[in-house]
């Protein structure tokens, strides 16, 4: 039988229909609607000859042996957030799934071919994302930190994956199965809007942006707003102010995609008859260039100096998280182009914005590379996320033809 | 006996080891310890020639009969904010006593002397402040609106205030005390930077500033932080920051004490992973002058405008409250810098920033004149609102010059 893309757009309508709710998808990883997901998911592969086997991580591996034990790795999530849309994550999974079967229905392959269903992507359960592929990449933070963690209903982390046979001391034992590991594929909706505004469906996605994100404190006097001259304030919301419209400037003098957000500001005492004694502001900067990410977090703390002289108050940075950018491998992302153009006519080079579990493989040193499909809106998170179906059908022919070309590099190299 | 200003510092002290603990004063009105600091008041007063009466809003009269029956008032309020200073208020309660005695123990004046502790200035319960004083001048809200006022514990104002004897339908009658007015003097704190900046005790206050106070929506778009490009978002943050900046030179451009305050912003969803959606933005303009203050409003009305036109975001004002500028007395400001000029030397003409009763009074009609005494470091409402000892005591030397000559002024008018 050969590919069937309009079979996947089915495919995610009937599990929508059967783990979403009016809401949206409800397949919160580590919960009981996630598992009926992932065993729906198993039973529409079991008619094929694959080896399956849920590592010490929670993945769920879905192995086609080839004629080399060198593995493509198709990957993608069935995880959720709560109220989530109906592609992210699962359009990855049930694509690579079709591709599978294509796969197999034509006989053994040149190389081993392996669909992975990553454990909880989006650590919409316990605040920690990419879990399982943190695991297997071997990235997986201090397991102290995680033992820590506890869901809004005070259930700690180790006791909810023990529910799903999940040994958190040995998760990390998941590294194994990226031994044999020759490339990894992931198709993803954008969750931007570029793709749209460019009136594309697809794009080859060139790694993902290196983020640095901070917490600045700014912090002046509190004054009665009637009775204290302007000349005489030190105002701490004029800081966060200053800065919020200086790090556009920031972004767009960088260029090449560089993005910059001030996501929030809190004011204390926060009332209408005082002047701002505090302000904290958060700050989001993301690159795909090392160095001009920290050249732009070097401005922004220059500039903010100055502000602070500026008003006479006083600013205090505190990094909440950062990551490098991680790139995709060149000859991959030239394999993703000519598939899209196969299938589309043109094709976009892009980052990514957001994480996804293919940051966390290449960083392992898997060659690794992703295909963005157009999202309506840009939305995601959300039930409005949308994509239009024939938009998902190319999706699901433009892997295809990457895993196709995938199989004959590492096959040949 | 002659005046002795020193006496007022310790009865503060006194008052203060009656009605504070270590967190400040705590005569929030329509309490026991507010009862008990005006019991203390009337005790001090008994041995005085006067006519004592509660009035229908709760305002506590002492009058010392003259051979006129026009009257000149000295007002304050023994009511304090929880965990309160020990001068906001009961200065201008105490200080007026002193000068009361003063005046009564140099027999029958030519002109009746009241002095008057207005009911609950502060409005610390129920969020309803000049409660005495807006009964007695006639400006007393909708009592609709004042029934459905509740204290934190539920308990609905006239209630509280029936405890005390009032009778809210009634509390409007107060505004017969006011018949035989002629002036009403009112000595206060300053609760600003203005004096101690330009190291002068005293000021003639030249009347309250007009107020308005607004709600700024500003709404855009929320849009994921790494994968939406800078020029497609719509940053309600962006409209917010600049109008915060913009409100400053609104206020320096129209000078003669202008002041524009933006005491917060609340952003929408306020997550580090998203562009603001929305901003609350809260703004208070404040003027002597009605046509500047007009103006400072339109003005910002118009930039954010010009802002949300720039930023393809919307804006939506709401009125939270607003009172137009009170001025105080051309006749009694010039007799008040002539006291403060006898008792200290040098004087200086200054707004006020917060309302006080005798706004209320002066809005009635009645002639009417405030006089500031420095605050250290502008605080107040809170217990580390302080004025040096040698100033209170020149405040009330100033006050009781203040009143003879007040005195004449209405004897021989």
């Amino acid at each position: 039988m050969p590919l069937d893309p309009s079979r996947v757009v089915s495919r995610l309508e009937e599990l929508r229909s059967l783990t979403g709710d009016v809401n949206g998808e409800q397949r919160v990883a580590w919960t009981e609607t996630w598992a009926k997901g992932r065993a729906w998911l198993a039973e529409s592969l079991a008619d094929l000859p694959l080896d399956v086997e849920r590592d010490e991580a929670g993945n769920d591996w879905y192995t086609l042996h080839g004629d080399s034990d060198r593995a493509v790795l198709i990957g993608g999530h069935m995880d959720s957030v709560p109220n989530g849309g109906w592609l992210d994550g699962c359009l990855n999974v049930l694509a690579g799934a079709e591709v599978l079967r294509r796969v197999a229905e034509e006989g053994t392959p040149p190389v081993t071919v392996r669909l992975v269903d990553w454990a909880d992507e989006e650590g919409a359960r316990f605040g920690r994302s990419l879990f399982g592929s943190s695991a297997a990449g071997g990235s997986m933070a201090d397991q102290d930190e995680l033992r820590k963690l506890v869901d809004g209903g005070g259930v700690p982390l180790p006791e909810a994956i023990a529910a799903f046979g999940i040994d958190l001391g040995r998760a990390v034992d998941a590294r194994s199965q990226l031994e044999s590991a020759a490339a990894y594929l992931e198709l993803h909706i954008e969750q931007g809007p570029v793709l749209e505004s460019l009136d594309l469906p697809l794009g080859a996605v060139l790694g993902t942006f290196g983020v640095e994100r901070w917490r600045i404190t700014w912090k002046g006097q509190a004054a009665h707003a009637g009775s204290t001259p302007m000349e005489q304030r030190r105002d701490a919301l004029a800081g966060a102010a200053k800065l919020a419209l200086a790090i556009r400037d920031i972004a767009r003098d960088t260029g090449d995609g560089a993005v910059c957000t001030s996501g929030g500001v809190v004011c204390k005492p926060g009332i209408v008859t005082s002047v701002v004694e505090t302000a904290e502001q958060l700050l989001d900067q993301r690159h795909l260039d090392p160095g001009k990410l920290a050249s732009m977090l070097a401005r922004a703390q220059e500039l903010s100096r100055g502000f602070a002289a500026e008003e006479r108050i006083d600013v205090d940075w505190e990094r909440l998280w950062s990551i490098e950018p991680i790139l995709f491998d060149d000859t991959l992302i030239g394999l993703a182009d000519e598939a899209i153009r196969e299938v589309a006519g043109s094709s976009h080079r892009l980052p990514s914005g957001p994480l996804h579990d293919a940051a966390e493989v290449a960083r392992a040193g898997v060659p690794t590379v992703m295909l963005f499909v157009q999202s309506l809106r840009g939305l995601s998170h959300t039930k409005l996320e949308d994509t239009r179906p024939e938009h998902l059908e190319l999706s699901v022919a433009a892997l295809d033809r990457l895993a196709t070309k995938t199989i004959d590099w590492i096959a040949t190299g």
